[in-house]
């Protein structure tokens, strides 16, 4: 396979590897979390989850059928979104200060990433930094298994249900960096679509743009076969670049997006929409689990880290923040208008699953298509124009560019090098689109 | 999503579970078989194989690999072709008989089915038959957690490395009978296509139908939603029926086999045609593993059990022998052209994903179009015509009927309901096919 996979080279990677929890995927699977929870053979279990949710219906419908099986558990909810380092530091305390021996997360992103990344600080204490790749951290390796942890998402574009990646604000830098290790990837996901219900069109469109990113990103990524070989197989990084388990789920979640997007933001009461979501977020976290993500993802963390004086509508948050979807889609379609000259084929492609219109389009045009599409996609969904729709300039590219540089692994797995300039015009092309 | 999947019906189930082992594919990749046993703490094998692969190159590579990483091991290789609950109490007696901390298998189907049988009789002593299904055996719950188990597949077909299924002959009934358990799914399957390189063409083409045929009975299955909620969730069989899951694996194993299994088995040195067939036996394995398989399978085992005194060419096999997938094959055109009555839009998606010629075809030609698809494949392979081929005649339908009638899950996992005169009418329809 590797000899065929597109863009082979004599150096490059001849084998990939692939991981994904248990998933069980249906309207109502709330409820068997205690019975799941129960052939894991937990029996106090931490819940996480957050403020918003902790006394909401998918908590209830949860702890519900905890008592129902027997099982104990203590709440803790203190998760901001755009989590940091102190949060983590808690949960980790939280965490030690009783004798659990299962974690669920019920919520989104945020929870699920906390959980994670508390459950390794909580079995091999250290601070949670250390565990980051230098020269962030100082790329502590994490030794063993952690605890049972079914992650049970409630919005329909994170899919770290199903990676074994957690991303983490360092406070002190006040930016977003991902960690990673096998021993993270949860042993269930339970994803119950009736979570979306309740979901504001605004909440919908942003991780939804979440999912179409993560997918489009994994479609469009390096080939795993131009990564160098791994000296180790068991040290082979989850970011190892497109193959063709991620261009398989990867491809079915875009075919998603592009049906179902602008429907399901655009009538709460659509199920099938919102359904099909659900299921194309989870498989675009099989996908990016085990591929990674490139430029979108890492120049969304720049957005995040300097955003200015924004608060999103819709959203029930008192501190400057951009959600993280739309962070990411703002910059998207600048970006692969950038990348597709490296894979021109496969960026068309990808704009087919969308239901790109393609008429007349040469290979030359890809950057365009794909643009196009997502840019239509932004308007029919009512995501804000580019990066100034999101408050920033012109005057904010090169700061924007010199805190995203830092995101190494996720440029290095795009398809195309780009270096400050680079990234410097990206952010420049992405400041309006419309 | 339940309610927008195909058929669905009120009493149906609304929800699908989902899973497969850790997935390495490439070229060379058994050689790191050592270091991945390593991560599983292995440090004593039991290494299963059988005996013509027991002195050549794939165990060699598989040795020196454990060798060097410092793991013992001892090679357990009585396996037969269709092996019987003898064969694995004598390898369930070899597991006990030493201190072993992990199991590695390299082999085809019997091996790894073996395999996986073994460990647990060995673990939970009984005789293997208990475990079957009543009135076969006393449907004995597996109740916990194997030893870690590597699985290594040496053939195009099998999927076993990725499923909790085992088939095993019981020799007092001479007849295959299937059970499953979520303990029995390998931890990791390392698949490495350079194994497929010294089979003859008979083996990749008999092994190649089984491909197929796992993926076009997982396309064409009753939906999950047809099948009744379960009550308690960690009881839910894995012979759930077709779900967006296996229809996306499936899917592309069947896109696989319609345009590889021509090209791998008449060139050996196609080794992208071969390394594709090796990907779809594994996307198979993953389909199949969460829907289950349904009539083509079932009636296979009444061939296998009531084949007369045929020796199959290319295979070094004395006693009376009908390779697995000729097995399926045989009956598979018969029985689509008998299912697709009830499903017919589903049989001519799966037939465009096999390449069939559609031209003019309606839903009333569903069946015809993937029969005749199938023919054309047989034909191009080698693979004998239909039941005659393979030394039956008219007189053999009601004992191979009612032999085959045993096989109630998978029948019952078919779109179309069918008693014992149907079947019979699906082995008449068998008997030649050109």
């Amino acid at each position: 396979m590797a000899c065929q996979y597109f863009a082979p080279c004599d150096h490059g990677a001849d084998s990939f590897t692939i991981a994904i929890p248990k998933v069980t995927f249906g309207r109502g699977t709330l409820a068997e979390v205690g019975e799941r929870a129960q052939s894991l053979k937990m029996s106090s279990v931490a819940l996480f989850t957050d403020n918003f949710l902790k006394e909401g219906p998918y908590i209830e419908t949860v702890t519900n059928s905890l008592k129902k099986a027997g099982i104990d558990y203590q709440v803790f909810s203190d998760i901001l979104i755009e989590p940091d380092d102190v949060c983590v530091d808690d949960a980790a305390k939280f965490l030690t200060s009783h004798d659990f021996d299962g974690v669920i997360s019920v919520g989104g992103g945020s929870v699920i990433d906390v959980a994670k990344a508390a459950m390794v600080c909580a079995k091999f204490p250290a601070p949670v930094r250390d565990y980051f790749a230098p020269p962030v951290g100082e790329g502590k390796p994490i030794p063993g298994p952690l605890l049972p942890h079914i992650a049970c998402p409630t919005t329909a574009g994170t899919g770290s249900e199903c990676t074994s990646i957690s991303v983490i604000r360092i406070r002190e830098l006040n930016t977003k960096f991902v960690f990673a290790s096998p021993y993270m990837l949860p042993d269930q996901a339970v994803i119950d679509p009736t979570c979306c219900e309740s979901l504001t069109p605004k909440a919908v469109a942003s991780t939804g743009f979440d999912l179409l990113s993560h997918a489009l990103e994994c479609y469009t990524a390096r080939a795993y076969t131009q990564w160098d070989k791994v000296k180790n197989p068991n040290a082979r990084p989850l970011t190892q670049g497109a193959n063709p388990w991620s261009d398989l789920a990867a491809t079915q979640a875009l075919k998603i997006a592009g049906e179902y997007l602008i429907r399901g933001v655009t009538d709460a009461s659509d199920h099938e929409a919102r359904d099909q979501l659900m299921w194309g977020s989870a498989l675009a976290g099989m996908a990016f689990g085990n591929s990674g993500t490139h430029l979108p993802h890492a120049l969304s963390y720049g957005v995040t880290h300097l955003m200015h004086d924004i608060t999103t509508e819709g959203y029930d948050v008192k501190s400057p923040f951009v959600p993280h979807g739309i962070s990411v889609v703002v910059t998207a379609p600048a970006t692969f208008r950038y990348t597709a000259e490296a894979t021109p084929e496969r960026h068309l492609e990808a704009a087919t699953f969308l239901q790109a219109d393609q008429r007349g389009a040469s290979t030359a045009d890809a950057g365009e298509v794909v643009a196009n599409r997502i840019i239509e996609l932004m308007r029919g969904t009512n995501i804000p124009n580019g990066l100034s729709g999101v408050g920033f300039t012109e005057n904010d590219v090169t700061r924007l560019a010199e805190s995203s540089i830092r995101q190494g692994r996720a440029i290095a797995n795009a398809p195309r090098e780009s270096n400050l300039v680079d990234l410097e015009n990206i952010y420049r092309d992405a400041i309006s689109y419309w």
